[in-house]
């Protein structure tokens, strides 16, 4: 069950990364692997799933886009607490990074939607977050002749539905991978890219357990685990996490243990937002979910582990985005 | 009086476009100049000035950017009536266009800010916009080693100042000129650029008196002049525009005349955004400035005068912002 739903561009590129990693005798049997950078294969959809990412009139105020929350001048996150919605509105959870969501099982902290595409639909109409709805948003797009234009040659319709444009987004998403971290590179055989305190930091990760949940090319997004597992998770925040999904009370308090590629640039931690530091997180992690209070020496090696997790940030153009018709309906953010 | 105040560097490119525009017969008479692409002279300034440009730390939420209001994206303004500041609160007015703006004799609706530089405090300390502190922001930035080290790169000095922070948003607001419209093509001598539609807009812009007002390289931005003139202008709207400024009552509803360049990209249209579409702006215009109503054809030849405006839009690399480091106080949006 952990292994469905990862999208194929990601097993492709995971796949590829171990038979990279199968050639490096030193680092061959390390629990993570190096990422790649996403090839793109449909550079239209792509731009077009670009410029929908950035464009605010998917909301309801004509303010809010997928980029808002999911910043990626800013690790793909929007470094809050949690996120702000239409009209200033109080967002439920953190905002999780959308930098290699792509190899995530599902996504959201619960895994309710199984991927990118089923996301993507999600926030548009969360009357909490963009607020809108899917007519409302096509509509907008079908009011919009370049829009109307580039969506007939990415999908050869006219037709310009919902499932087009999260299709676009989603296509988007996927090229938001982050290769070449310093991690990365020592993963492949460069010794000299990590100092000997991010190495005993990555030693310490594999052998106090952090590992046993965060592995995998993303190291982590690839399971469902208990938040509060030693000591219980003291927060004032409701989400029960995966039982809300499953309706199974053994799955309360679940959530999709977070990737920590790019950790350094995603605080604060947790799905209520709750460590402001990297320091704070694992101290938090090593007491409640693995009964062990690391020493001060032990957290600085491990954070200056994570911190070698940060990798090459998309480089992108901000998209021109193309300007309503006289037909478009204005938002009105303030009724 | 007039003249005062236009920065340097837009001084030497209209400079230049006279120049270029001199060696054309045909449109060598013509009362506006074509710009040109702007000339980076201090990239890393630049570079600087762009990161501060997009940061949402600058705001006391950590969600309001220079971007927010000015979307590069969206032709360097929100499109929307008046914008969303701190909590939600509705704005005074329509942000005004980043994009040449360094072209205008001053900044803001009513010429406030001097330049760009004096204008980049604003938003920031406004307690309806950003509704930080200079102070703030200041230790913000100072907590951040990555921008540390690049203030000291480009100021030379370890101060780190709001002086400096402005400084360099201004050097990379100076570079959001957006040359080569199609008019622009036509200024050159290109007699292909324009269709007969769009050139008979022209004509009629000239000789009803548009361009009375909307001359020079910016096509406006140049001089201050009263909303209403032949007729009242009816708003709900309680900006008063140059008089808040001058203390004359001469100059109340005087406000800076707006650039047309990209002003395809910049709708809603007039300080209070009560105009929704290009047609609506000109037929209002028509009525109030120069006591004349246009026919539909002769509106329809003006808007697509008005559409040859649209420049190169700023090709940006998105930046991908220092992170905050521990000290970093983290905002509290909420609160």
């Amino acid at each position: 069950m952990l292994t469905k739903s990862i999208p194929l561009t990601f097993a492709v590129v995971a796949c590829a990364a171990l038979m990279a990693a199968g050639s490096v005798m030193a680092q061959g049997q390390e629990p993570i692997r190096p990422i790649q950078a996403a090839k793109v294969t449909a550079p239209a959809k792509v731009e077009l799933g670009k410029k929908l990412f950035f464009d605010p009139r998917l909301s309801k105020s004509g303010s809010i886009s997928c980029n808002s929350c999911h910043n990626l001048s800013m690790g793909g996150s929007d470094n809050l607490k949690t996120s702000i919605g239409d009209k200033w509105q109080k967002g439920p959870i953190n905002s999780p990074t959308v930098l290699n969501s792509s190899g995530n099982i599902a996504q959201f902290w619960d895994g309710r939607a199984k991927d990118l595409k089923e996301q993507a639909g999600g926030p548009i109409a969360n009357p909490g977050e963009m607020a809108f709805t899917h007519e409302l948003a096509v509509d907008m797009l079908r009011s919009i002749p370049q829009y109307v234009s580039e969506f007939k040659k990415v999908f050869g319709n006219d037709k310009l539905t919902i499932d087009e444009v999260t299709a676009a987004i989603a296509a988007f998403e996927e090229t938001l991978v982050t290769p070449n971290s310093r991690f990365d590179k020592w993963l492949k055989g460069d010794h000299k890219a990590l100092k000997s305190q991010e190495l005993a930091g990555y030693k310490l990760f594999k052998a106090s357990g952090c590992v046993g949940c965060h592995n995998g090319p993303n190291l982590g997004g690839n399971s469902y685990q208990k938040m509060g597992v030693v000591e219980a998770f003291k927060t004032t925040n409701t989400a029960e996490g995966r039982s809300a999904i499953t309706g199974k009370d053994a799955d309360r308090f679940n959530f999709k243990v977070p990737t920590l590629r790019n950790v350094e640039l995603t605080y604060p931690y947790f799905h209520d937002g709750s460590a402001n530091t990297l320091g704070e997180a694992v101290d938090t992690m090593g007491r409640l979910q693995l009964g062990r209070k690391f020493t001060d020496t032990e957290n600085t090696e491990i954070v200056a582990f994570l911190k070698t997790l940060t990798g090459d940030q998309p480089k992108l153009t901000l998209p021109a985005l193309p300007p309503s018709s006289d037909k478009t309906k204005r938002p009105h953010p303030f009724e």
